[in-house]
């Protein structure tokens, strides 16, 4: 597959916004590429989190023009000997450290090439040879990861001139796998589970109190607790009108990210 | 009148920047319009406070390119059988969800057009005829609105074939009416009220101080609670070089939200 | 030496983002020039902090295209009689008012003019000239300091136009004078010093700890307080996998913004 880049660079990091971190990769990309487009996907992961990082970023497949350069820093590993990775999957470059963030988006990507898609190619970037003006130890998503998206996405160079072919790549957890339970908690109070939307439920057992399976956020009671499949396809709690993370810290001991949470399938007909 | 669209998609939305799905929005404007501008207006209103976003929205009204597709996603009622709305007012299209987001915009240009502008226009989007690739039950923004709007930027098609005109719209609580009160308080800890700007006051009593009225911010003691017109045409009270939140909370019983304020007009010459 | 816009215009506040104010600076940038390129430096300078916010904006001097607009308010002095400033400095033009957030920028383009690069040159905008339609007393950043800077990228104007030389500027505080000291605290909870990194350190002592030296974060066991050269040059502290100021806070009396740090230096060879 020959890939083409369309202008647009996508950020994921666990930079924030409260310093000027972000806007200087944008400013980094701009230099190499003026008339990029570049996007926040979001800057807010969990400092560190990887697996959540990597959760998140494998939404972003499918949803950027074909041809977009996705960049993720969630890098605890700057500046030490980490390889920094590009992969060639769902028609987007991605652009990571070889520390498990591209797990998930490779997942997928080798699912979809198993039944007739794009073959997944991974490189491995070689640095030096990008003759970076003496890039900081601790800032490569500025130094490093920024120019080298800007490069790309202008069509400086081809996807095979950034470097080997990688081998065997580092292994990253998969926020999804384990027993059911909370794993991410979203601006809404929604508790997002890692049970698949397509499994039947009649509810979710919760901080001990039973949500109830609804459609759609706007079905029940306000201040009812319900689950519902949500965008991502996961079963999430979330309150009628509410914060499903607040009502369990008021009317119980609280839940937080990791809590196990019990879903109840649905009685047999006639049960 | 005609529209012709900018190019330009502006974003107004309660999902707050902590999560990815502002940056999904961008990247599903994109698919569908690759050269769109994209620019987040707001995305911190409350959560479902839709008298909130509609305050802050209708500031766009004439601060953006004429052109703009303006994106409003204050919805509670997601995945319901809740209307969705595209308005023609102030030279650009308004896509909202029928919950009364619209209401303060749709005044301002109906008052316009009172006036001799152009008259407003409201469709009901026929979301079927987008043939949109399953969207899920609870995250319209992303799976309907984005790309709507994409394809109304690029001019994909005109206004009208949005679908049929809307009828009657749900009427939206008015975040300025009723009693005195503080409506909003800024990063600034600076308390907005719904006291009109043109109005002549010597100051406005909150919190059982008198703050006085003053051209602006720095015109005062430092430390000094003052009452200025905002940006906004709105009497709001401020600390000089501080925090007037704060300030009430350290020197009285706080003040919120929703909370009254007395204004004290000028005394009559010579009183 | 002549100016050319590149097009981009790039925004430091200390707006935050939870307000609509930077979506309406966005807006009022596109409707003088709907093809610019919008970036956000930083919003979340300490409300009123001109030394922190010229110490962040430094370091977007050679990180943006050439012929970028910057513009930065951090403006306690909005609608008095403070000028405001356009110098032209790095290869862009820099908006500010005239309060000292400019003190850095300049500082270090007059270092280079010194070696031989182009001399700085500061203008003061008038505004009365640029007709703007009755800006408000409160928010210049969007009346006055957007729609110049949209002005300015499209090159409607050049430099020179703007208004008189500017003659003697208010200095500002430097962030980074005075004795040893914590002078900003990022996300990751690095405690940033004002020591410069080309000073050669064993270690830094902060609240009865000393941290040692180490080339990146990675270097160290988890939980280890390491000092490290950050990526604008200066030594800070961080914990490996954690937060320096959580540590410090949970080990400790805590420490904060100002407090003091002690620069352990390199014992002689031999000793």
């Amino acid at each position: 597959m020959s890939w083409r880049p369309s202008g647009h660079v996508a950020l994921l990091t666990d930079f924030g916004l409260q310093d000027h971190f972000v806007g200087l990769m944008h400013g980094m990309v701009l230099r190499e590429h003026p008339r990029a487009t570049v996007v926040d996907l979001c800057h807010d992961v969990v400092p560190q989190d990887i697996a959540l990082g990597g959760f998140l970023w494998e939404h972003a497949a499918g949803r950027f023009p074909k041809g977009t350069v996705h960049v993720g820093v969630v890098d605890p590993g700057v500046g030490t000997d980490r390889r920094i990775l590009a992969a060639l999957a769902h028609d987007c470059v991605w652009l990571a450290p070889d520390n498990g963030l591209l797990t998930r988006v490779l997942a997928s990507a080798n699912r979809a090439a198993a039944q007739g898609g794009a073959p997944v190619r991974v490189r491995e970037v070689d640095v030096s040879a990008q003759r970076l003006p003496s890039p900081s130890k601790t800032f490569h998503g500025r130094d490093v990861f920024a120019p080298v998206a800007g490069r790309l996405a202008q069509g400086h160079f081809g996807f095979d001139a950034l470097g080997p072919a990688a081998g065997e790549l580092t292994a990253g957890e998969d926020l999804l796998a384990g027993d059911p339970r909370i794993v991410w908690i979203d601006r809404f109070g929604n508790l997002v589970t890692n049970i698949p939307g397509d499994r039947a439920l009649r509810g979710i057992q919760v901080d001990g109190v039973e949500a109830r399976a609804r459609a759609t956020y706007g079905d029940g009671r306000p201040g009812e607790l319900i689950a519902v499949v949500n965008g991502f396809g996961l079963w999430e709690i979330a309150e009628v009108g509410g914060s499903a993370e607040l009502a369990c810290h008021l009317d119980g001991e609280g839940v937080g990210y990791g809590d196990p949470v019990e879903p109840i399938g649905r009685e047999p007909a006639g049960g």
